[in-house]
């Protein structure tokens, strides 16, 4: 089969490799329908996460057909579609017991990282039971891809952490996928302005189109003087850093009102400054959190309702086979205008 | 009447001033009958907190009786022996509304800070009604200022913050009087592991007295190393910095275990490094808070019913008048063997 | 004035009396410009609340001017218009305190029950600061009149002790104001069906209109057979009661899924009967309550916003002279097609 | 093997049977060290609990050592010394993934129900990864064997379920074991008020022994007037409900305080009469539940740090081969002063 290989820093090619085979009694092997490609995948290219070796496949997302399955499998049989969740939880481990699939002692997130991943025509998936949900029918699968990794993201790091409410003043720094993702699930409860901040002005363009009730371009204006005029001085209910630098933290821990949430969704490579001088008497909480993807049941009940519409991310579409020309496109996402990417391989 | 009188910083008296007369219909004039000195004291007699000016009485925390009330006080009567909380709360703000008197728009910490505190012979205490609980009958005064501040302090912003609960591992960074009450009323929820860190031998001992399981002196150890042993690699489910320096703050975001709590107690003056490349994939809260005194009528039932003893932090007392004797003594806590120290104004 | 007045079961007139005049000094006198008929004024009328005594008027929802005010008021002043609160809350007493005002030792629900109330042209209103929202700028005050009590009870004790959340399939049983209300104010959280039950066609045609994905007429069919079909025979996340009597009772517990709620939101005159037998091992949760209208600001945000529009609910429309032409048309609303009615009293 | 055998209602005998065989590979056989009687096996003896069919090896609850195990056993190997949840969870379904395992879709109560149990040499344990937790070193069996029901039962439906909180006053109706438990386990919140309800004065006694701060007999005294009286007419924050009949669910109901909740741990055979009439204005919570093991863990922490002592509660020994004696002495617990009795099967 062909396999997006990561061959070291700088290294990549879209390569034949064998076919993956079972090897646990918990394990099935998908045919990928749907793959896409996220930031991770950019960082580990650039040599940035070093677990993942040379000869690794990439990829954490994905959807497609199940063609075998081991014997001890019982939530799927041969031919189930499936939405392949980004974190593989084994069900039985202490904290996945407790719904914090992403530090599964035998999981978490493994594919395309230290097992191969979704970018490829198959990929193994580990204990199946308990990290495959069964694609709802009719639903379009570009719309399901997206909620192997980002929309989870989105709203559990983001919206849940963020303890976002009916009637709050969110701002969510960074409108990329991820942000992107955040305001349409942070929608769901219903807050009264969500302010995107962003340096590029598509990008907060399609945020309003999105939903959100304000836009500040942080490179043309001060965000936190702005977001503090905007809510007459208080600040926000609930700041959700969306990128993962110092400056953008920074930004949310000035902004946040007293009580409220800073909701760290950023992948940081380095510490940032924290000005416990300023919030140690503002009763603030602040989030880290890799997604445990624990609230995928809901986010596809939402998709069927209707409720949300994870499909818009979706900015451009190629035939599996062209997955470097897709990585090239998200690699340059600016310049592009690129959001998600989808990559379809279909029978 | 004599009163504890901060003249700029590095100066004060114990001295005459003129007594406190009502201004507001929901105002009181309380005979104080015991009061205490707070480490936040010693922070403005150094010029630490610009916000008190020259001439005002110190002291946020005391008991007494009502001599005096005014025309809108309907909770209380003149005679009624009251309890003082160290936050004033006007009742009618949105803050107020929702507990957090903290941030009260007329109130807030304002006793000893804004407007003329308690290490005096009498107080006005501004909403009176809200502001200022009934002492129960037959409790020991002594025990009932220790609920001014320091153990909702310890309750509100470590316990309750720190989401304390039944099994849990806990580390208390700062075995001060609000470590210590932390660690009383962290064990109303029967953690299994009770962990104090100081650097201060004596202190450490008072915490094994207190119920802590286990202690650590930072200074003669490596205080991360040592609980992560102790708990097996995992780190504590709730680390509560009860200091308010980047060393202590640095110690909790290191034991803190994936899905923990670090709860932050202690003021601090500059900004801490926050290790978020370490921490973003962690899921775990980071709080702070200025206490709210909301759990007050909670911790006087624990009082009244011998659930906890405020009193055995008390390590020395004093008569009112002996006020810079007291001052001296709490000044040099480690060389006195000092806790909190207890003025007492006798009829 | 002209006031509504209670004169006995069965009787009632509008008719002159003394305007109300300040008492305490936490009172302000309002102004009516816009009122409402409540079901549960239908029952004072009927002799079914005995704590009302002849001669009150009545009335517990309006939107109003302040024309006079006591001098312990601070939040308010004479010439803002208001919303007045169903719920008088002292501010003061341990309930307030923790935010339930409906059992508030000196408030609670007061207004046309215990005091005279809000169908006049004018009203005394007991604990202003804490009672009386002030109107935002620019909102018609048709929608106001609706947060007085109707939009806050659905959203308190139907959708908040209902628990509902994204995802949630919700059966609200009862389709008048309430119901409808209910309805409304649980989409602010998403749920992704949401079935009304009623036995009049045409509340359930609105219901429809106002959101509902489904509609049970429980007169012509089996709603429990039914509401179980739709969830493919596991039942609903959230029951809400919404009529006050044993067989509608009957329907939320009998659809209600293992680890689901049933909300009370009706007033019941006599008890249920209670199936433990089925439900001692289904992990359900019954709530009731009296509404505490702590979430009047929240709501108050989210007509602002355009999150709910509480004004589509308003079917009739009446001078306030028009007053007992108003209780008719309310009180053959099944006749009359009525859901609320609304008296207007302009300058 | 012995093992205790239900024939169909009122026969039951101690009597040979074939060993246990490991059905799947998620399946494990232990050898029963130690087991204990329900009172639900009094009720299946009776015929109460039409889903047991004769030939069925009764019991739920106990301890042992693994003697073999499925292939897809991951967590425990042979030789392991294992306690035994009375849930069986199989991890996978939607229930297990919500840590309510009492549901599970494959599992849920099914020792001594619906497959053979643990009054036996030997029980085959289906889904052992899920269903069973390492025994810690060093803690008496007798403890452990607590943990398989009562104390999980009275913990989560009664002390969770029931929020209790530190400060609060609790009413458990019933001084049976479930009733003990729950308040052994309540007091890990520290209640500063502890009512425990029984009509048997040795229970009561017992009760004392055991922490209660209050006692009442409920044939000798009016309960529901004594317990207003205890609480000044305001009522318990927490009523538990552990008897199963509609009189002392009545007394919970009657005094539960505003704002509180009524937790019903009880098996009931009947529906009750639910006041609405007094309640619907009273903002309380009702609960019902299943046990589902998920706070084993915890409780065995709190078991190892001496926090609870579960053995307490067993007052009679027997060698397993006298299950019929320690039947009968359990099957007549007033005459016997019984509460729990442990059979030992020593190697």
């Amino acid at each position: 089969m062909k396999a997006l290989s990561f061959n070291g820093p700088g290294k990549y090619s879209w390569q034949d490799k064998a076919n993956p085979q079972l090897q646990y009694p918990t394990d099935v092997i998908v045919r990928i329908s749907r793959t896409t490609i996220c930031g991770t995948d950019l960082h580990i290219l650039k040599g940035d996460v070093p677990t993942v070796e040379a000869g690794r496949t990439l990829g954490h997302e994905g959807v497609g057909v199940i063609v075998e399955k081991g014997q001890a499998v019982a939530n799927f049989g041969v031919g189930d579609r499936v939405l392949i969740s980004c974190i593989t939880s084994c069900g039985r481990c202490d904290y996945c017991r407790r719904q914090m699939y992403s530090h599964c002692k035998d999981g978490g997130w493994i594919l395309g990282h230290r097992i191969d991943g979704t970018q490829a025509e198959y990929v193994r998936i580990p204990y199946a039971d308990t990290s495959l949900y069964l694609a709802p029918q009719g639903i379009d699968e570009e719309a399901l891809v997206m909620l192997s990794d980002i929309f989870p993201t989105g709203f559990e790091c983001g919206v849940l952490n963020g303890a976002v409410k009916p009637g709050d003043a969110v701002a969510i720094v960074g409108a990329g996928p991820i942000g992107l993702a955040s305001l349409i699930t942070a929608r769901l409860y219903s807050p009264t302005m969500t302010i995107m901040v962003d340096v590029d002005e598509q990008r907060l363009t399609i945020s309003k189109q999105f939903g959100a009730s304000h836009t500040v371009n942080s490179q043309s204006s001060n965000p936190v003087e702005l977001i503090m005029q905007l809510t007459q001085g208080v600040g926000v209910d609930v700041a959700m850093e969306a990128v993962g630098i110092p400056d953008t933290f920074d930004i949310c821990q000035q902004v946040v009102a007293p009580g409220g949430h800073v909701a760290n969704i950023g992948v940081h490579g380095k510490p940032v400054s924290l000005r416990l001088d300023k919030l140690w008497d503002r009763n603030v909480t602040i989030t880290t959190r890799l997604v445990d993807t624990f609230t995928t049941p809901m986010l596809l009940k939402a998709v069927v309702s209707g409720a949300i519409d994870p499909k818009k991310i979706v900015t451009h579409r190629f035939e599996l086979n062209e997955m470097l020309k897709a990585y090239d496109t998200f690699g340059h996402a600016a310049r592009e205008h690129a959001l998600k990417v989808v990559l379809r391989n279909e029978q």
